[in-house]
């Protein structure tokens, strides 16, 4: 007896694409959207085969757009402030703060020598032109606190160094809301180490 | 400012139809869907447009197929015995048990008064022709042991009692691999009250 039709057999095999998804959960997934109206499967459809043509990546920032302007680039931003992320979804989440109104610029990924990332894979040369050619006076590194976070940030720090520009990195600390008993030590030294005056 | 672009957020509401797919989660199946190949996407989009029609339900057994044939109906199985399910999906279940080699008939649901499910709901005349025209000898109830899935079980003994058919029900007790400390109280007084000789 085979198993599924192979176009549903097709199907689960792309749905096992999207990250945390394994073979029973794209296999549910597919028997959900068998029940789904038929305009909503072509308006799904329609969504992921336009999907790159209608959401670009701006020039300027590496961001999302979607219009011809990017939304950060052209707006009235503070142009002093330039905030370093390592992919475009770091941008909403700092944008859901409103802690931040200055630009972004996308690195498009931390170095991880092992995984063949090396510099040449990150947008640097464009970070520099754009600290030169627009008076940026400070440049926050908002990278994650992991191995590949951490050398990448120390490679910003003595790349951009020269550049005259303050660089100045997120704090690492305890997250809000969590008990003491569950930070691991690593965090718990930073936390320590970065105390700060009440 | 804006959030996600707009075409994004039309995406990460389809997304988020997915069942026990939350916000967070229909994020990263957008943002990850923008690293892919514009083929694949193609290929996705391609796959979710033509799902209904190339993946239709059997006229007879309720199940899925591809051809014009569906492939248990058209097989060369045991048709003196039917195995009754709630949904398509059962059967594949069923079949990787490599135990049943009888015919499929599906329910289309199960009996939920609440949720306005009622009989009609059910393809339950056509299980009822099928019995009585095929020489069917047992019915296998095999739907899940819910408060739904019971009163269904139920109902349908009650309805198919008449047309001298052996029927039965999949055997409920323990799970394999559990420990019995993890077992509910209902299933244990199930597997109690089903004990089998040794």
């Amino acid at each position: 007896m085979a198993k599924y039709p192979s176009h549903l057999s097709h199907l689960i095999a792309f749905l096992k694409k999207f990250p945390g998804v394994g073979a029973r959960t794209a296999e549910r997934f597919a028997f959900h959207m068998l029940e789904w109206p038929e305009d909503h499967l072509k308006h799904l459809a329609d969504l992921a085969a336009t999907l790159k043509e209608k959401v670009k990546h701006c020039d300027i920032c590496g961001c999302l757009k979607e219009k011809e302007q990017c939304a950060f680039c052209e707006g009235a931003r503070d142009r002093a402030a330039l905030c370093v992320i390592s992919s475009p979804k770091d941008a909403y989440a700092i944008e859901e703060t409103r802690f931040f109104h200055g630009l972004y610029h996308v690195l498009g990924g931390l170095l991880s020598p092992l995984d063949g990332r090396t510099p040449d894979h990150l947008s640097l040369q464009r970070l520099k032109d754009r600290i030169a050619s627009n008076q940026v006076t400070e440049v926050i590194v908002a990278l994650e606190s992991t191995i590949e976070g951490d050398a990448t940030a120390l490679y910003l720090k003595e790349q951009l160094s020269k550049l005259g520009v303050k660089i100045s990195r997120l704090a690492l600390g305890l997250p809000m809301g969590s008990p003491l008993e569950y930070i691991d030590g690593g965090t718990l030294s930073r936390a320590l180490s970065g105390r700060q005056l009440l």
